[in-house]
């Protein structure tokens, strides 16, 4: 049986948290053979690297150098053993490396939604590299994690149906904030003290202004309207209609800890938005919304009837997605589930990987 | 880019549905080469078969014949040509050539529950021949139809997790009659009529019986126990405890016709566990459940909150299924959807066969 050899970047939470599961997989036809942190580089082809990684890679005297990394990892593809390269970081920089190692035959895996929802041109770049070295990119733990969100759109999309709209709570910050925010009663805990909670909780990013401006939300949004179709019309997920819920005179705070400060002075415009959507019936949720039919591609609060599932089904940190097709209509596909976190994230690259076999 | 060449067998209500969207895929990598009816086979594999397949197979001389056809088909596999024998029958004697087929390099993909909830001895003969000659069976629209259900339990299973507990709604059919009957109100409409109703509305086979036996929810949790770990423990689905909601005095009647005539005498049976139902602030709902740490694989009638998924977010006929995981806890993986109809069961088959690429 042929062998895939796997170097990762980025040895953070979500890096951790993948070797440990890939070094777990039973009879596992995958070889680590790299890893990369911030600063330095482990190249390994020949000596195991095992679960004490994280020694390994601190005794390598090699500086992180992921151009030269490249060429080693382009010298191991054979026509029987696959390289993948899997990037765990968030970084940009990185991002910009997929055309590279795509068009030296490097598969990519990877949770980092930036080159997905960057530029137009690095991800057309992407498919043109991919399509033409025939290595693949898979990016299934972009959106909703380990949630089979983008195989099931692929599904859809592969076998011939017409995605009318997809509609979901996409960031699981957002869900949080909300299904502790809006449960349908007109009152109820200020808005400033449920961000200030989740943040606490470690739910949010450092700075709760990284969450409240819904770029994240954009960027899954981005990743699935090009899945459906690449096109130029979304540039970037800056093309994307985002309604940020930072106040206008929030914008810009340097720091989490004063926007946390400052916050309560708008609790009041969040509770009228609250106390209106209860006296329709309703709750407020943040939603992404991908409809092809309108060439519509927005994120932002929007008001659901309380009998609705992202009123009653929703919970935690939770995302659900909601898929209107041709085939699934009038009631859509859903899937639901926490989208964030180490575990599901690393499960949704591992089961990425399984898909290259 | 190599071909994958395709044999179908089963050209009734999905297998023609298959046939549509096989035909319908752009720069198709796929060759439709054969075509077996109950009465007539088509092998083809020169002259391509089109859009008008229902006359050319009707214009083949040549009667149906599995076992030939087979020997043709293997001739066609080459190191980088694969075929594939697409059964879309429900029929048990198709189901038992899968070891025949796999072990002659040919590829299985069905939405036939028959080979994997039968016989141990039958699963475990597949299992063999698929390992050996490296020909693999997939069966996504086994379970839910074209909801990704088996692909995100191998997934779960693959990657690592431990699955504590599978629990849904997995008929389509008992869906339909409970989401009617009851709603968390003590009264409503007559349990016969509703069966009745669904009867005439094409819900339920010509014989209600075969779906209130619940038959086909413990063949699906059968494949599911299998696809988590195969075991000797489920000899079949007849060892699923499954119970069936025939009132004793109506097993055995022979007609469609005559059951639902008698149904009527046993309304108040389940009047009485409806209501019994509401006074707890609950719902009836015919549910499966795998429960792996238990050893417990069950079908039957259970009751749910009001609040519950199984009754707030169910409508029409979808199933939904809930994965609850070491790492999807406390809060579960969640797919629901429509999970029978011909176009999203031949959308499973079709994605199968893409993995194959």
């Amino acid at each position: 049986m042929s062998k895939i050899r796997v170097a990762v970047i980025g040895v953070g939470l979500v890096g951790s948290e993948f070797i440990k599961q890939l070094l777990s997989v039973p009879g596992s036809p995958f070889q680590l053979v790299a890893l990369t942190s911030s600063t330095r580089t482990l190249f390994s082809p020949d000596t195991p690297i095992t679960s004490s990684w994280k020694t390994q890679l601190s005794n390598s005297t090699e500086k992180a150098d992921v151009k030269s990394l490249t060429e080693r990892l382009k010298a191991l593809v054979t026509p029987t053993d696959k390289v993948v390269v899997v990037d765990n970081t968030s970084s940009d920089d990185i991002a910009a490396l997929y055309p590279l190692w795509l068009s030296s035959g490097l598969h990519v895996i990877t949770p980092n939604k930036k080159a997905f929802s960057g530029s137009y041109s690095l991800y057309e770049a992407i498919l043109n590299a991919s399509k033409s070295a025939g290595a693949r990119f898979l990016n299934e733990s972009t959106v909703g994690a380990g949630l089979p969100i983008i195989s099931t759109l692929k599904d859809l999309v592969l076998t011939g149906d017409k995605v009318l709209k997809i509609e979901g709570v996409f960031s699981g910050t957002m869900s949080y904030i909300f299904n502790q925010y809006s449960t349908g009663s007109p009152g109820g805990p200020a808005f400033s003290s449920v961000v200030s909670e989740a943040r606490e909780k470690g739910y949010t990013e450092p700075h709760p202004a990284d969450d409240l401006n819904g770029f994240d939300v954009a960027r899954k949004l981005t990743i699935l309207s090009r899945t459906i179709a690449p096109s130029p019309s979304i540039d970037s997920f800056a093309s994307v209609q985002t309604a940020s819920l930072i106040p206008s005179a929030l914008e810009g705070i340097p720091t989490g800890d004063e926007f946390i400060a400052r916050l309560p002075e708008f609790d009041a415009q969040f509770d009228a938005m609250r106390k209106e959507a209860a006296q329709e019936g309703k709750v407020l949720r943040f939603v992404g919304v991908v409809d092809p039919t309108k060439g519509e591609v927005k994120a932002g609060l929007e008001k659901y009837p309380t009998t609705h599932p992202f009123a009653t089904s929703l919970g935690g940190s939770d995302n659900i997605i909601m898929f209107h097709t041709e085939r699934y209509s009038p009631r859509p596909l859903i899937v639901q589930g926490a989208g964030a976190g180490a575990a599901v994230t690393a499960m949704g690259v591992l089961a990425d990987l399984f898909k290259l076999l």
